[in-house]
C-alpha cells in the first residue's frame, strides 16, 4: 500500500493554541456547515466533556482495586493514565449513536477498547521492545512496577477487556449474536493480524515497512473502534465496512500528526532521547508526512459523506477527524 | 484456604514405568469397575488416543503460518510442542462428551484452552518471571525467538483463541449465550482474579502464598477446562459447580504430582538449578505433598461420584484423575 503524495494545501495547519475552530464538514466534498458553526460548537464541546468524564467514570469502575492489589494498581495505572485522550472509547461511542444506538450499550465496549489499548502500550514500551522509560509524559508502566508486573499487568488487562463487555452489556440493548461479533473485531485487532503484527514489524522489518507498521499498530485500533460502535447498534454491513475504512484513516491520521508534533518538538529540544520505531516522520521527513496527513483527512472525511442521511448524528464523527489533526480543538 | 494432613493411604503410588492401571471409580465411595477394567482399558486407550490425535490436528490447522510468519512461528512453537500433553483441551472434550455434546462442539474451545495455557507459559518462562531456559526438556520460546517475540507470541495467542472459539464453534450444535459464557470463563481464568493473580503472588508473595499460587496457577486452567466442556454441552448450573470443583482439584493435583516427579529427579541431580516459583514440595516438604496430592485425588474423585446417573459417560473423567496420579497410565 502507498500514499499518494498530494500537496499541503492551504487549510492543513498543526495545532496552534488556544484556537477552537469547527472544521467538521469542511472537505471539498461535504455540505458546508460553517453557517451554523457556533451552535455546533457549543454542542460538540457539551457532547465530549460529558462523554469523555463518563468513560472515566466507567474505566474507574472497570478496573477495581482487589486482591492482588499490585497487579490492579498496576493496571490501573495505565489504564486510568491522565493525558489519556479516550479517543478508541470515544470513537466507539459516537459511532454507537450515529446509528441510533443507547451510549449504555457502548460503554462497556468502549471500556473494553481502552484496557486492551492500554495493555498493548504497557507491552510495546517494554525494554526489550520499544524501550520506552515514559509515555505521555509520565513514567511507563514498568519503570514505576517492574517489568514481570508489567507483562502481567497486560496479560489481565486483554482478558479483563473480553469480560467486562460481556458481563456489562445491557442485554435488552445488544443482542447476543453482535457481542460475539464485536469480540471477535476486537480480538483480530489485538492479534497477530493487528496491532501485534505491527509491533514485530516495528521492531524487525527494514524502513519499507513503515506503511504496514502504521496501519496495523495504529489503523487498526481505529478501525476497531469505529466498527465496534457500528456493530453494537446494528449498523448495516455496508456502513460496517464505512466505519472501517473511515476508523482506520482516523487512527493513521492521529498518529502521523503525533509523529509531527513529536519531530517539532524534538527539533527544539536535542538533548530528548529519540524515541524507537518506525514513522512517516523518520522515514519520508515531516513534509511528505503532513502530505500523508492530509490525504487521510480527506479520506476519513469523505468516508463520512456517505452517512449524510444520518444528518448532525455524523458531527461527532466529523470533529473527531478536527481533532486529529488540530489538538487545540479541545475534546 | 488449607488443605488437612491426612495420611497417604496405601494405594497412592507415584508412577511406575510401564504399568497400565485402572483405577478410575477406586475411590471408597464410588462403584468398582474393577471386575470390568479389561474392556474399559481398552476403551480408554482408543478414546485418549483418537481424541489426542484429533486436538493436535485441530491445533495444527488453528495456529497457521501468515504473514508476518516469524510470530506465527513463535506461536506454533509453544502450542505445537512435543510433549504437551493437551490436559486442558482433553478435559474440555471429555466434559462436553460427559453432558451428551458433540465433540465437534468443544474443539475450538480446547483449542482456546491450549491457545491461552501457551500464551501464559511462555510470558512465566520470560527472564524477569520465572527465568525458565527450557519447557518440557525443550529451549523456551524467548531461548529461541527473543524476548520480544515471546511477549508478543504470548499477546497474539491470548486473543486467537477468543477469535477462534468465536469463528469456529459451530452455531448449529452451541447457542450464542453459551459461547459467551465459555468466554467470560476463560477470560475470567486468565485474567488478574485467576492465573496471573498466582503468577504475581508466586513472584512476590512469601511461602505462605502457596496454596494461592497452586490454586490460581494451575487449579483455576483445571476448573476453566471443565466447566468450559460443561458448559458447550449445556450442562445445569449444579452440574457447572460440580465441574468447577472437580477441575480445580485435578488441576492442583496435576501440578503437585509434576512438583513432587521434578523434585525426585532433581534429588539425584545435584547440578540441575532448582525452578524458582513455589510448591507444596519446597514449602512444606515430599511427604506432605504426597498427602495434599491423595487429599486432592479423593476430592476429584467425590465430585464425579455426582455425576453416577452418566454412567460409563463418566469413565474418562475419572481416568484423567489417574492420569494426573499415575503418568505411567498413558494418555
Amino acid at each position: 500500500m502507498a500514499f499518494s503524495v498530494v500537496s499541503t494545501p492551504a487549510h492543513f495547519h498543526l495545532p496552534k493554541k488556544i484556537t477552537f475552530r469547527i472544521r467538521c464538514c469542511a472537505a471539498s466534498s461535504a455540505p458546508s456547515v460553517a453557517t451554523r458553526s457556533k451552535s455546533i460548537q457549543f454542542d460538540l464541546k457539551t457532547y465530549w466533556t460529558t462523554l469523555i468524564a463518563d468513560i472515566n467514570q466507567k474505566l474507574n469502575e472497570a478496573v477495581p482495586v482487589r486482591y492482588p492489589e499490585q497487579i490492579y494498581e498496576s493496571m490501573r495505572y495505565s489504564v486510568l493514565a491522565d493525558g489519556a485522550k479516550r479517543a478508541s472509547p470515544v470513537m466507539c461511542v459516537a459511532a454507537c449513536e450515529l446509528f441510533g444506538g443507547n451510549r449504555l450499550a457502548a460503554f462497556p465496549t468502549a471500556c473494553a477498547l481502552e484496557m486492551v489499548h492500554a495493555a498493548s502500550l504497557i507491552h510495546d514500551d517494554l525494554p526489550c521492545m520499544d524501550d520506552d522509560p515514559s509515555r505521555r509524559g509520565q513514567p511507563s508502566n514498568h519503570t514505576i512496577y517492574g517489568e514481570d508486573m508489567a507483562i502481567l499487568a497486560g496479560d489481565a488487562l486483554f482478558p479483563l477487556g473480553f469480560q467486562h463487555i460481556v458481563s456489562n452489556t445491557p442485554s435488552r440493548l445488544v443482542p447476543e449474536a453482535r457481542l460475539l461479533r464485536v469480540i471477535t473485531e476486537i480480538a483480530r485487532t489485538v492479534g497477530s493480524s493487528g496491532m501485534a503484527a505491527g509491533q514485530f514489524l516495528d521492531l524487525e522489518g527494514g524502513p519499507d515497512a513503515v506503511e504496514f507498521v502504521q496501519e496495523k499498530k495504529f489503523g487498526e485500533m481505529g478501525q476497531c473502534s469505529a466498527v465496534c460502535g457500528g456493530l453494537l447498534a446494528g449498523a448495516e454491513d455496508e456502513e460496517v465496512d464505512r466505519l472501517r475504512r473511515y476508523g482506520r484513516a482516523v487512527g493513521v491520521l492521529y498518529q502521523v500528526v503525533d509523529d509531527i508534533l513529536e519531530e517539532k518538538k524534538n527539533g527544539k529540544d536535542d538533548k530528548k532521547k529519540e524515541k524507537k520505531g518506525k514513522s512517516y516522520v523518520k522515514v519520508y521527513g515531516i513534509e511528505k508526512a503532513m502530505e500523508v496527513a492530509e490525504k487521510l483527512r480527506a479520506q476519513a472525511k469523505q468516508e463520512l459523506d456517505g452517512f449524510e442521511k444520518y444528518g448532525d448524528g455524523v458531527v461527532p464523527l466529523h470533529s473527531f477527524v478536527d481533532y486529529a489533526v488540530d489538538r487545540s480543538f479541545t475534546l
